[in-house]
């Protein structure tokens, strides 16, 4: 048992070897119940791409991975005593992090295979992050108290991650909806630990050491984009959105990553988290599926790379989704039909 | 009328300026039966997105376009005397291809908005390329004369929109089934003619100066790969294939593009183009869902730039999707479940 100023923090150790971490505001001291039987063993490993200049990762024990189960069998709600095992093994919790079954990075991955091509060991980590007992919600329906952990949570991850060799960038995101291919509906996010910069994450690094380019934009476009914020956090929809209604949140003051956050901004950001969501969910009267990246600051980064959450919303009409079709990705060239001026006051202005 | 010493291409001016090519083996000479009304102005226009170093192309009058219309309004059918109107205001031809109706770049795109990040005017080109008059068929069904002529029509659309100041890279797609968001199912392809070279495209013409690149890759990888092919063409599986089942296309000589096919080149490209589609929908015994995205020598660098196709299918298994998400769209990553190395064998054993 561990305990920080804001939280406690339990580690257990699962019987294949992976670790489950505990988050609380209370202590956690309830017995284990019902383990999960072992998952397959990880042979991930990393393909070098000669043509884009980018590592692949191949993850073939993915393919067995826990496709939309019944309620009843979720593997990551509670398990009560005698009840249908799961991933965590305890009646409740508040938040749990546990490491992936199904990783594509993984601290012990073995030796890559020659090939006619580079290939190097996919190391690193994957972490399923599970933000409530509750089967139902999201990140917008938390309480308030537990979105806040929820933002002390991700720090401390970062903090443990990043302290490996191995690590050079870590993301925490969310996949939201069967629209776009979540296949467990229990509220919960993932994290990722590259052994290198990602090329999503590579030309953002580049344009932080010409400067500060997010306060920048953020003051040239002043308040016209905002849609969300308080005294500690904004967000707003960037003037080069490249999804429907895409929003970035941000810290107002410079943060690498929200480890170094102080109280009042880690709960003011936690609350105009839970304002986008909900923005978001009232758009079209339905859960809007997105993808909800974290940005921290790659390692040795930090002194210039602010951190933002970029949300990629699927939805373009309250009926049609936005599909990544030739131009996005075989020209990398998103085409957008909505304007981000009109996006933003329609989020903006929505009933909550 | 202009004949090439292959096909003939007859050109029409659409009523809003718009111009329709019909390239047939036979002269087209039929006469104009009902025209679409006119088509929105189009404005598209980019925008700079300063975190990502690359533009993004705003059409809002896209969100106007035809989705999944009924067979009989079709607008990519032949029109016949008094019938409901088309685009292609004929009551036959071969092949066809014409201005987009909404277009996310165009050459008399306006002047950009003045916004707080750089902008410029969306110039270039976007063509629709009509495979056949008959509304269902695929690529890998048309017959062998006619996938012969589509080639020739790339080749003709190459040499065409590269010749336009404003263009500085082509890209001819297809973006096949209503699982990636396809709204027309007549069979058709387009054509962007962008004004910059693309994101996706950069880090390729970066790797072609290094070197040989993808014959390199060919020569060590020999015919492991291979999944089809005769002695103008290959198609193999790349080792680093991104999505399961993809594969790569290329003539055995370099060429640029198929502008400098020879006649021979073209049949062979042609044939080994329909027999990676007939395996695709072999595999699993149904439409394979895909991108099939043309990569041909930007401007300026047909010395060195090795012309080819890549398909990016969507199917992992017979029933699952592949999505892109967190990994995919927030890190820039791929995450793959199957080995190329079996995908290869899979896709050169199915029964055809």
């Amino acid at each position: 048992m561990q305990s920080g100023a804001d939280f406690h923090k339990r580690t257990y150790m699962k019987p294949d070897g992976r670790k489950l971490y505990l988050y609380g505001r209370q202590p956690h001291e309830l017995p284990v119940t019902e383990e999960l039987e072992p998952g397959p063993v990880s042979t991930p490993h990393l393909r070098w791409h000669p043509l884009r200049g980018e590592w692949v990762a191949y993850a073939s024990h993915r393919q067995e991975r826990t496709f939309k189960p019944p309620a009843e069998f979720c593997p990551l709600c509670p398990v009560q005593p005698g009840g249908f095992p799961g991933e965590i093994p305890f009646a409740d919790f508040e938040i749990a992090v546990f490491e992936n079954r199904f990783p594509a990075f993984h601290p012990g991955a073995p030796e890559a295979p020659e090939l006619p091509i580079p290939t190097r060991p996919a190391k690193g980590q994957c972490e399923v992050v599970v933000y409530s007992s509750a089967h139902r919600g999201s990140v917008g329906e938390l309480p308030r108290e537990r979105r806040e952990l929820l933002v002390r949570v991700w720090a401390d991850r970062y903090r443990d991650l990043l302290a490996h060799d191995m690590v050079a960038f870590v993301m925490p995101f969310e996949n939201r909806g069967e629209e776009i291919g979540v296949t467990l509906h229990h509220p919960h996010g993932q994290i990722y630990a590259f052994p290198f910069v990602p090329p999503a994450v590579a030309p953002m690094v580049a344009a932080f050491r010409e400067g500060p380019v997010l306060s920048t934009l953020r003051e040239r476009i002043g308040d016209a984009y905002d849609v969300a914020g308080n005294a500690h956090a904004v967000a707003f929809v960037p003037p080069c959105a490249r999804f429907p209604s895409e929003v970035w949140l941000m810290p107002r003051a410079f943060h690498p990553g929200p480890w170094t956050f102080s109280d009042a901004e880690t709960l003011g950001f936690a609350d105009a988290l839970g304002e986008v969501v909900a923005r978001y969910d009232a758009l079209y009267g339905r859960p809007m599926p997105y993808l909800c990246i974290l940005y921290a600051a790659p390692k040795g980064e930090e002194d210039r790379f602010h951190f933002h959450i970029q949300f990629f919303p699927f939805l373009r009409t309250a009926e049609r989704l936005k599909y990544l079709a030739g131009c996005e990705q075989g020209a990398g060239t998103f085409l957008v039909d909505g304007l981000p001026e009109q996006m933003a006051a329609r989020l903006r202005e929505v009933t909550l």
